[in-house]
């Protein structure tokens, strides 16, 4: 079968919450589409062709993925001014039941179209014709949907508000984006619905409704989407218990019923074949793997103190944006096989595997680390010895071991081998590091972060009552598989160094996809005090650097240099809840 | 078959050229053998049994492989006293040449057997009973080879003096050496073959007599063994020009025949296959792989420099125990699945491949290296398109690119695919590492050095006559195929950094076996001078460390912190010839 690329115009729909740069620019993306699918909206195929703009045209096609060429130097798509589209058919246009509605008498202005919101509901993602609301205005965005930026997330918001959307995806909040927006406008939400001018709280979709409580103890720094890392507790037992384990989620977690759930598996040759949880279950060989998920931004607190006139981007972490569990699933090798790819010789258009979760996050991994038979790549669906809990993507997740998390998409629906990366701005992007003095980089210059560098850090105190040696603890962790063989930890600054003890784990899977964890004891200073200070060495005698001059970038990712703890009076692991036993982090 | 572990005591047999400590303590290692392999010796199965001491048995076995069970607290084994082993038995004993020789007139004492040289060289390695000689006295050495704790390296000495060799394998140059020694002395070399009561040195074997003729523009730290470094212009290439690729030899160069030579697999199952030259070639398909090998003390002369009151152990290498060359041979998967190891399940005792070399020198690396399709583990039989040359390992070398280059033994002929790494000094002790806290290292604590940390170096300056930029270039490189990034260059001692740039040499390989050549051009300071630093990052985001305070380590092995190198009034690149174009390294 053909196949074409097309460019594709996308923007950074995230907030700060997960992203470096608000003053985002667009970057372009190119997909591959497959001619067989004839549209993207079956039954949908009488809508407005798309707009023209500088002699470049938007192109719509289909299988399944919105694809449109934009000319880069387009901000956003505009609509042609000489060739004004034909007004917007609306089935309810000719008798609005705002107007038929005599119980209440709101004051409705003569020429104003009015909707009610039972109305507006049943224009949701799934009908024919999409509506949104934004404020009390009512928008038709059948014909934009196709060349929304940020691809069919925007389904989710239909029938119903953009409104908590737009103040997650705040890159929405834009000048040029209302415009575009009011071209669509069709009407007003009826007065009848409103309560002082406004839509009732009750009313607004919230997208993070599917959202599960989270255990109390977990140390939250955005609720929604929530992010909250492991306290000093989770971080002590070599497998985090899983309501401890950190929750670093870019959106809302998405409803997803087991029952329902499919994944569906594309192949370079445009061959398809979906997946429901029971034939994964059913139809491969079980796996468990141990691997340790550590946040590429972890520890990034620590950077920005140390650069203070620089700072980073991003959710400052301390210690704990990072857990272990076991993970049991099926090879996503076995699983790619039985959809048809060669394993031993999948072809040249076979170089990435490409994730997509329910709620709108993907991400990829070259695929030679799914073809690698010593590589465990898993499509989990039970975590701990349980089913995956909603927040760490019930029921599906491919679990990446020995890369970082944000490859081990949740909530997984699509997999997509392709001779390129995921095209979201997590994989082109944010997952990625610079040197000291790029201020402004060149985002394709450097390569996405899969495997982690080796780093380390300090995660309780404890101190016995009856004085004496303090007892030191945390864990040690690196990328790709590769053992943590020495914990050096030192009390003067770095000049003499000791050998912590390492804890004697023995994990599941071909490689040491899992950390190490380590304590020592040094002599309790009283009150004096002093730093201590730890760094590891993994197999591959790869070490951490001393400090940040070297490594500091703007984003704050991979943190990874000697982590140093105060002991002593007011003692205690920064972020958490000081030493004594209790030190979070 | 049923395999037993036996220990062996062994000793550390080569001189401070290649070990750290001469005051060498004997450590246990246990080897797996067979018991249908009757003797390692064939024919020479009526020897004196092996003596015991307290308690415990020298054990004899076989399996190709010398085995002995020695008590741990044994530094060398040692013989019964209470049961005096029975006077060997020398086919010349009643009729010594040496009494039958009137044309000269030596002086002969009575009760002494004397025996000719000619007699002596009859008794080499593959004879039934194997002599050595030592100064001028005569030994039968039958009964102590299966003991020899240098394996069957001796063989190599029988037949004439072991002097030369005990030059290299200074260990035994011990008065408890001396002593065991003296218990099989049979007599003394005839006068008749002594000049000046010494032998000749014409007479004397050469270890060194293969050693092929080396490129003058090598860098030579020493002559025998051999070991040089690339010259800065072979280091600017980016694959090494053959002559200047650097030689890094532990003994002598065997004198081996491609058409008489060997290789003999051992599988756990007991069972051998052995292939000649021409069946590697005409049975497998060939491969060409492109790797950058590193010795694990390169660069150790900046480590030495930066803790000048500690020191280091071994070669003083400058940045030129590196080289990239292209290798062609034939995967060595391919060949053990030929020789019948099932590759997708190997079984548990298939954990390490032990490679021999046709010297004495051995190695191991895990045996998933081997089973990763990835691993790209060559039995190469040549090097940039022509044949091995003789110190690269004519003419069979197993390469195992993205490790350290000690494991690519040279001049290969035994493989043993084995539950336990291989036995030799080399793969339990030099090449490890330990923390810079530790004077004694318990070897057995530290893992066996395969892939190595990321590493990068300045390796030429070169300023315009005119003056105006001056051009700063090196390499950077990481272990296990983890490709470089970025390169980052400072000229204010790290406090800012900016990104060389990086040249697109492509090599050949499943993964980046390959170092990545950098270039910077920096302002000409003049008079004033200063210091370049330059410090890489990998695909991993592994990075070096600033400075040795915290990966000092007394063997002095993967040094790889920052490289800074001077440039302005005596710039030059230390170890070489200095700047302006002509920096050795």
């Amino acid at each position: 079968m053909a196949t074409r690329k097309l460019f594709r115009q996308f923007w950074r729909p995230v907030s700060k919450l997960c992203t470096g740069e608000l003053a985002a620019t667009p970057i372009r993306r190119t997909i591959q589409t497959s001619a067989k699918h004839a549209h993207p909206f079956p039954g949908k195929e009488h809508i407005r062709p798309p707009p023209k703009r500088n002699g470049q045209i938007l192109a719509l096609t289909g299988g399944g993925v919105l694809t449109i060429i934009l000319g880069s130097q387009l901000a956003y798509p505009s609509h042609e001014k000489s060739a004004p589209a034909p007004p917007p058919s609306h089935e309810t246009t000719t008798n609005p039941r705002t107007l038929s509605e005599p119980e209440t008498q709101p004051v409705l202005k003569e020429g104003i179209q009015y909707y009610r919101l039972d109305e507006i509901r049943s224009h949701d993602g799934a009908s024919a014709r999409p509506w949104v609301t934004r404020g009390t205005s009512v928008y038709d965005i059948t014909d934009w949907i196709p060349a929304h930026p940020g691809g069919d997330v925007i389904l989710r918001a239909c029938g119903g508000s953009l409104d908590p959307y737009w103040d997650i995806f705040s890159i929405h909040k834009r000048k040029d984006v209302y415009e575009i927006l009011e071209e669509y406008k069709i009407g007003e939400i009826s007065p009848h619905d409103l309560v002082d001018g406004k839509l009732p709280a009750a009313t607004v979709p919230d997208p993070f409704i599917a959202d599960p409580e989270r255990d109390p103890r977990l140390l939250t720094l955005t609720a929604r989407p929530r992010n909250a890392e492991t306290p000093s507790e989770g971080l002590s037992p070599f497998l985090t218990p899983t309501p401890l384990f950190y929750v670093r989620n870019h959106m809302w977690v998405p409803p997803v019923s087991a029952d329902e759930h499919s994944l569906t598996i594309t192949l370079p040759s445009g061959d398809e074949k979906t997946y429901t949880l029971e034939d994964l279950k059913s139809r491969f060989r079980t796996h468990t793997v141990t691997a340790t998920l550590q946040c590429s931004g972890n520890r990034r607190a620590d950077m920005t103190r140390a650069v203070p006139d620089k700072g980073t981007n991003g959710l400052q972490w301390e210690a704990g944006a990072i857990s272990c569990a076991e993970w049991t699933g099926v090879k996503l090798r076995d699983v790619l096989a039985d959809a048809g790819l060669d394993l031993a010789s999948p072809g040249p258009d076979a170089k990435h595997a490409q994730f997509e979760g329910a709620e709108a996050y993907g991400a990829s991994i070259p695929l030679s680390k799914v073809l690698d038979s010593q590589g465990d790549v898993l499509l989990a669906f039970g975590m701990n010895g349980a089913p995956l809990p909603a927040d760490h993507g019930f029921p599906l997740r491919v679990i990446v071991p020995g890369n970082v998390a944000a490859r081990s998409v949740k909530w997984l629906k699509k997999i997509t081998v392709s001779d390129e990366e995921s095209t979201t701005q997590w994989q082109r992007r944010d997952y990625k590091c610079f040197g000291p003095n790029v201020a402004k980089p060149d985002w394709s210059q450097a390569p996405s972060i899969q495997e982690m560098p080796v780093t380390s850090a300090i995660t309780r105190i404890q101190r016995p009552s009856s004085g004496g040696k303090v007892n030191v603890e945390g864990y040690a962790y690196s990328g790709g598989g590769r053992e943590i063989v020495r914990v050096d930890v030192s009390i003067d600054a770095g000049k003499t160094w000791a050998q912590a003890e390492l804890m004697g784990d023995e994990g599941k899977g071909s490689k040491s996809w899992w950390w190490k964890r380590w304590r020592f004891e040094i002599p309790d200073e009283g009150d004096r005090g002093g730093e201590v200070l730890v760094k590891a060495t993994d197999e591959s005698y790869n070490t951490q650097p001393e400090d940040y001059r070297g490594i500091w970038n703007q984003r704050g990712n991979l943190s990874c240099a000697w982590h140093g703890v105060h002991v002593g009076p007011g003692e205690g692991v920064k972020g958490g809840k000081g030493g004594d036993g209790g030190g979070g982090v």
